[in-house]
């Protein structure tokens, strides 16, 4: 027995029609999303099919959402331009791909030695990291949520085992943007090259070594066929996609289907967060059980020392630039500092008594 | 610019409305929701309260959530009864309450030794999980909605420290559920207090131990100022909470409703694990800046493994009772042995080589 009032409000409606249009009015409201990503690009692109879908029906078609991939729009690295000028509605993408636009947009993506998934999820919603974002993107007149979490991203394949920061001199590695300065800081020739061109690139030792995502991305790309060495990460421990909203188009939704939106964006984004941990589970999974020479490493010491202090120095230039990095910077230091040890005593120590290896 | 398709229905509507009278029909359905916890209960009731503010607000009203806490239905472990029968349409509980009743609840709420968080929700909604629990459930009318996740619990307040498995024979510790079972296997004299006599019971040695949560919600109850040592769990890596949905109501409401509830329920309850991992850091950041004499300790390796051990065998006993037991099991330890190695190399790997303490 469930207790429910119906209230058929069909005969009241026909009263209200004429005394209060807006309340009645069924606007229907397409918004145009650019993504990044080409069409049907695994988990990325699954993030935003799964976004559409869950508006659409909870909302019965009065919000829609049409995705343009990258073959459409052309601009992969252009969405924070389209979606500012309001030639797009939404973006999904990734942050820190305009850093060099805005310095402040890398931090809500990821930050070498920074914090994991969970504890920067804690940071966005319960801590400063949400209102901090919107400072950032409010001054583009957009706003910036959270888009989808790849968990922590591999350090990358080597061909040669990596057994002291003298190893890494001059060692010709693909490793773009901030890790890539970090990296170059400490001696690896940084190189960039388009993803079409790696496999061949690793292949022939045009490059050494090279860093793409996780085994989920990384198993369709084919490096384990060709490099013996999987190092651990440490650049982008909880690489965060963003939705960026022009602010206009929201301002323009009614309440509910602002609501409708900002929640399916709060459950895509955790969502691709858990989907890539059971794709990469499976991927790591069939990686070794069918490539044997496929070890994982983690770095030596020395090495990690290096692009721990290799970060903070690049960290603190930036901060010195800006009073808005210095806040964001020191917002997500104390945070770290005030959750890790949180995670040291529960996950950590968790997993360390672990008897599955 | 935006692109938006303002289609004003109101006229429309007048002429539906004779044609055709349901998709018109704004009902509203008032859903009773029974948690087992007390009013205001924090982390645990502010998941229905979230809950039940994104249904009204994304549905305009059209669905209530109306939450009677266990000072007004007054059966705190009766929600699975309630919910079964129709008294309450949903319940905010957690499954292992009935493993009396149904040993097979249990699995969905954690097991020792077993998935964490990210891992079990990936198991849940990528993995079998989800259509597991409606097996089980489904015999009883109901569906079963992840609730919300603790994260890992603590094993934990002792006022001695272990050093030996022979430490804790006879030890007095208040565990109870599954893992008392599996610690009065080992030795353990498990004993069951309610919660309001605990902190007395642990200051006045009627108990030498005790294991509640973790520190969001063991800061309140004060353990921390007559116990020095707080232990690792080992016993419930990812707490997931439940919510029971009778079938029947769940069959009466519209598409669009059943998607509003469906997605604010997965919202809900992941945004329950982050805010534990928030409220946790900050509770155990207090404990160890006011009382430096709390220390965290991990059991011993004698321990961990009897422990271990015992799991095994009483769920190798519980498998061999029921072959639904047995495929849930089996379902569960195949993927954590999937999933594990890649934890280990990312999480894992990661947060060993972290320099924050």
């Amino acid at each position: 027995m469930t207790l429910r009032s119906k209230l058929k409000t069909a005969a009241l409606l026909l009263t209200l029609s004429f005394t209060s249009a807006s309340s009645l009015a069924e606007e229907t409201y397409t918004l145009r999303l650019a993504e990044t990503w080409g069409p049907n690009y695994p988990i990325l692109g699954d993030t935003n099919r799964s976004l559409k879908a869950m508006v659409e029906k909870m909302s019965e078609g009065r919000l829609k959402i049409r995705i343009d991939s990258s073959n459409k729009h052309k601009a992969p690295f252009g969405i924070f331009d389209m979606v500012k000028a309001g030639q797009y509605d939404i973006g999904h993408t990734a942050s820190y791909y305009y850093k060099g636009k805005i310095p402040n947009s890398m931090f809500f993506t990821t930050v070498p030695f920074g914090m994991t998934a969970p504890e920067q999820y804690a940071w966005f919603y319960y801590g400063e990291g949400f209102d901090l974002a919107q400072k950032v993107y409010g001054e583009h007149n957009m706003l910036s949520f959270p888009g989808g979490n790849t968990g922590v991203q591999m350090g990358g394949w080597f061909r040669e085992e990596i057994n002291s920061l003298e190893d890494l001199q001059g060692l010709k590695m693909r490793t773009p943007g901030f890790a890539g300065e970090v990296m170059s800081d400490i001696g690896v020739a940084v190189t960039n090259l388009p993803p079409g061109e790696l496999y061949t690139a690793l292949e022939r030792g045009t490059i050494d070594a090279l860093e793409w995502v996780g085994p989920a991305l990384d198993l369709p790309m084919g490096f384990h066929q060709i490099a013996d060495y999987y190092y651990g990460g440490w650049q982008e421990p909880s690489a965060e996609l963003q939705w960026l909203i022009n602010q206009d188009t929201w301002n323009e939704l009614p309440e509910d289907l602002q609501e409708v939106l900002r929640v399916a964006m709060r459950t895509a984004a955790y969502d691709m967060y858990i989907q890539t941990m059971h794709e990469s589970g499976k991927a790591w999974s069939s990686i070794q059980e069918d490539y044997p020479n496929v070890k994982f490493r983690t770095f030596p010491d020395e090495v990690m020392d290096a692009l721990r202090a290799s970060t903070r120095k690049l960290l603190a230039e930036m901060a010195e630039k800006d009073p808005l990095t210095k806040e964001i910077i020191n917002s997500q230091r104390e945070y770290l500092e005030q959750i890790r040890p949180w995670t040291n005593i529960s996950d950590r120590a968790y997993l360390n008594n672990s008897d599955v290896e």
